[in-house]
């Protein structure tokens, strides 16, 4: 650690230990206030800066490199509002559990609250939306300050990991000189705490090595108590209609748990487009196909009525599975979440176990499997609802499939099918995060599909995608409507200026196309001026100003070559689609009609479908297929 | 006021009393959560709505309104993290005593924080950056509950507007139905606070009138208690040497109030660009021109040494005028500020007086005028700063006009010059502003020069800009930095959208230019990656894309034309300057290199000044000018 001064020296201490605690990535935007943790951060080897102009964009680039990365992110920016455009990210890494350490440049107190310039009070700045913020103290290097500035990188990403993930601030009183100016200090002035001990010296064993962090902060997943486990089995077992509901979740090892557990209980899955179930090699057999669509057959509820849910994962993307869930109160609903959030809108749980997720499948299906169920094989319910669904998807694709003109749906599914192996897929809130959800069923390849759920923002989104490429270097792509395209622009900055590629495909409908699926489409004199909103942008200009490549195909095959040749070639590219919003009503529409209900649903079949579900014989899954 | 429903009604009823008591204009965003509150926006005579599809621009827009006409402006977002897009520009408007209104729709109590979509804790979400935060109950609509609404309006204004003026925030449940469907509520079913008595009836006299509000607040300037002026005033007779200084202040009953007290003195006024005082028809004889650059000859300033400073407005742009205030803390010098906000980062105030400065211009003025100083007439010492000040002015008149390429200090001038009688000019931060305050030194013309000085940012400027122009009519020009230019682009939207013109000064120097000034410009490895910061853009398309002219002059005279023909044709024109930050330097350097030191501070010159200042002949004025 290079130090010419004290200032440059604590601050030096405090990068250093975010490193050694596994910080990789610092997100960071020019000023002179924080100049001393920018050159910090250039100066610290294992630390790669990511330069930034936008404020708001940095962070949600940090985001996106956090939650791409399952590792904490540092971001940095100077003192006044230049903080504040950290906010929304900031909010949406609190709600969505993504590590971040936020480092605010501030004044020396001395000079806080008299007017002195580009000074507000940053102290707290993000309210209740940090796991942790820490207002330094005034720089200074001796060991015991040392020791503090280490101890508070270390802590800071120990609280950031620690689940539930979040964000911390440490705000950063800095003086100036601000720029590495010799001020008489030197090294020999302070024993460094993580200085390697004389062997016959002082400090003597104990002291850590130059490699590890001043204090190495070990973070473990919650695991459910034994004698829950046994309750929670005990209560499971019985239940002859189970289900498990798997809302957003991103966690490599709970698929895998997740397909053992549901194989202990033999229960249906219905598994979010973000759940990160339905790509992958992991045994997808117990995943209910198109659950989304087969869902929306409201009628049949009654029919489909669980007497046990398992629920995983944060707020399911589909409101129709939310308002299932809702209606089949009467069921046992066990919500597993390993942080004290209570995940539950519907006012449905029955039972909250703050556990994690992952621990809980494995220790679940241990005690299942310890006294398993009689039979054996799947059960009637599940290979009813696997069945039903697969019916559905083959509809849907082949409804998909039919000539047409560019359906958002369709679009969704196209990508999820063009990606290759290993793409992270981002989709923007709003309507790509749910046609996604409805049209994007599943691939034995490993995909991820990572959104901003935490507050569900529109903002930031180009900005996720290009962090996402930027810390893993996997293929991305980004499916996206035009208001949350303009809305974050600027984030198409960082392609060209840190060599990235992504793959954007645009939705072009001029405006908010979810409105129009709301009741405020019947409301006409007000729908266009407060909720359509056309911006009438034509965003060629945009994309090549940013060295993107911008393309428009008019067909189908012109959007899969286009597609394609984003993901071959690499770079910014935008593939913009242009649909019309009303339209896109009557295509959802016209897709789910195609598939439901489904024909045995009918009559007489409904009531047959009935007394299986109750019985054990299961005469629906005898009948014809359609 | 209609009312489909219970909700309607208790939205219809805070909207409503927000425009009885002033409030003239709206900027908001596409939502659905804050249906009820957009529609009786759209519903409510006399408010106009200005509809932004990012919240950061949409905030900076209204903060721009809010500025210009000097009225509290209404902001409102959807619930989520378009609330926390707001913080940059309330954080601003909080620093700057800009009066808003920001209303964020929220989920009913029942749905926060279990995991509700789109769903953040908004409550106090602006910290301490806020004025007052009132989170509301739930709407309804008997007689108590509309009172409710109606107080709460009536009273987030008058808060709003309270010396130091700031932003509230106004936490808005909504349940579903979000949009206007009857209920069965009907108006019969409440007696609004506010409908007018039956002559015979319930209510009686004391009921207020449909056109007002429900509570009529009234706001007055904080006055100076007789004995204080009194004090003061006897303080300041003894002074030979004494200085007005006036920060960032914009009060249109200041200029003539200060020219006032100025005279009662017999006291030169260093007038900051943005303090309201250098364009006007008010009495501007007192006002030493080029203050900037005449106090840049710090070798000459225990010659200047006051005896008495008084200091009004917000902390000066010129940092040259902070170090000379902080240098002279030997002085009694003495802050006058109507707020709790202790304007001093240079620590040198001996004196702090919260009242308001143009009341106490006025009162200090008065008593002044009742026993006048002896003599009369200009002071040596006052005459001294005027001429100086002149002589510098037109050393740096001479150097502008000369034959050279682009200089950033030309371009303020000449802007300056150019604007029609009545322009409000919005000054971007870092140099613009610094070269306007430096550079544009006056006309007996109003012009008005507004910049987001509260903290400074370089975020939102180009929304402030537009937001100026929409809440006057008035012509609108903006002096701006390609990094700032860079940074609120999407603020460019309204231009088009709401048929805005503004005249935009794009000076595009390909990144940071100030910080070429400071220290960091000597520490090349990491100036251009971590400063310097160039973006490469060219901005062209991105005008375009928002409808808007660009034009690149590559002379003076083009430059002229291009921003004659923006006031004159209006529109959105972006007449773009390339510059070098380098150069820039070297380019100011030779500017205060032609104007100073004056000649007759050399050697046996300022040994005579310093006895003049000290004793009562005036040798230094009668040495020839130059």
């Amino acid at each position: 650690m290079r130090a010419e001064n004290a200032q440059y020296a604590f601050v030096g201490a405090l990068i250093e230990d975010l490193v050694r605690s596994g910080v990789r990535h610092v997100s960071l935007c020019p000023g002179s206030r924080s100049a001393p943790l920018a050159i910090a951060c250039a100066r610290q080897p294992g630390l790669r800066s990511w330069l930034h102009i936008d404020e708001r964009s940095a962070a949600f680039f940090a985001l996106g490199m956090a939650k791409a990365s399952r590792e904490p992110v540092a971001l940095l920016a100077t003192s006044g509002t230049a903080t504040v455009n950290f906010a929304p990210a900031v909010v949406e890494a609190s709600y969505a559990r993504v590590p971040l350490i936020v480092l605010t440049a501030d004044r020396p107190h001395e000079l806080r609250d008299c007017g002195a310039p580009q000074t507000i009070d940053q102290v707290r700045l993000y309210g209740e939306h940090v796991r942790w913020a820490a207002d330094l103290a005034p720089a200074a290097a001796d060991e015991s300050m040392l020791r503090y500035a280490r101890t508070t990188a270390c802590r800071a990403v120990a609280v950031a990991r620690l689940a539930p993930a979040g964000p911390v601030q440490l705000n950063v009183p800095l003086r100036q000189p601000l720029v590495p100016l010799a001020d008489g200090w030197s090294p020999d002035d302070a024993l460094d705490p993580t200085t390697p001990a004389p062997a016959n010296g002082r400090g003597g064993d104990g002291r850590p090595s130059v490699e590890r962090p001043l204090v190495r902060a070990a973070s473990v997943r919650r695991a459910p108590a034994p004698h829950e486990v046994e309750r929670l089995a005990a209560a499971l077992r019985p239940a002859r209609r189970g289900l498990i509901v798997c809302g957003p979740l991103d966690d490599p090892a709970f698929p895998p748990a997740l397909a053992a557990l549901a194989a202990a209980l033999d229960w249906p899955v219905i598994a979010d487009g973000l759940s990160g179930l339905r790509f992958g090699p992991h045994d997808r057999g117990r995943i209910v196909r198109a659950a989304d669509a087969l869902l929306r057959a409201e009628d049949h509820w009654s029919d489909l009525a669980p007497d046990a849910v398992l629920r995983f994962g944060a707020t399911p993307t589909s409101k129709t599975l939310g308002r299932f869930l809702e209606r089949h109160r009467a069921a046992l609903q066990v919500v597993i979440d390993d942080a004290p959030l209570w995940q539950d809108p519907f006012s449905s749980a029955t039972e909250v176990l703050q556990a994690d997720a992952t621990t809980t499948c494995e220790a679940l299906a241990g005690a299942l499997a310890s006294a398993p169920r009689r039979g054996g094989g799947a059960s009637g319910w599940t290979r009813w609802w696997i069945d039903a669904g697969a019916r559905v998807a083959a509809a849907l694709d082949a409804h998909l499939d039919s000539a047409g003109p560019f359906f958002e749906g369709r679009i969704a599914a196209e990508l999820a099918a063009l990606a290759p192996a290993g793409t992270i897929i981002v989709a923007g809130n709003s309507m790509p995060v749910r046609d996604l959800d409805s049209f994007a069923l599943g691939r034995p390849e490993p995909l991820r599909v990572l959104a901003n759920r935490g507050a569900n923002g529109i903002d930031g989104v180009v900005s996720t995608a290009l962090g996402a490429a930027a810390a893993t270097g996997a293929p991305t792509a980004l499916l996206i409507g035009d208001l949350s395209f303009y809305h974050d622009l600027n984030g198409l900055l960082a392609a060209r200026r840190h060599g990235l590629s992504c793959n954007i495909v645009l939705v072009h409908n001029d405006g908010g196309g979810i409105f129009s699926f709301l009741p405020q489409a019947r409301f006409p004199e007000h729908f266009e001026p407060l909720f359509g909103t056309p911006t009438g942008l034509d965003f060629r200009g945009a994309a090549e100003m940013h060295g993107g490549r911008f393309e428009q195909p008019r067909t189908w095959d012109e959007f899969r070559e286009s597609v394609r040749a984003g993901f071959e070639r690499g770079g910014l590219r935008v593939t913009e689609v242009r649909t019309d919003r009303a339209e896109n009503v009557r295509l959802h529409e016209a897709a789910w009609a195609a598939c439901l209900p489904l024909p045995d649903w009918q009559t007489g079949a409904r009531r047959a479908a009935r007394r299986a579900l109750q019985g054990s014989a299961d005469p629906l899954l005898e009948a014809p297929a359609r």
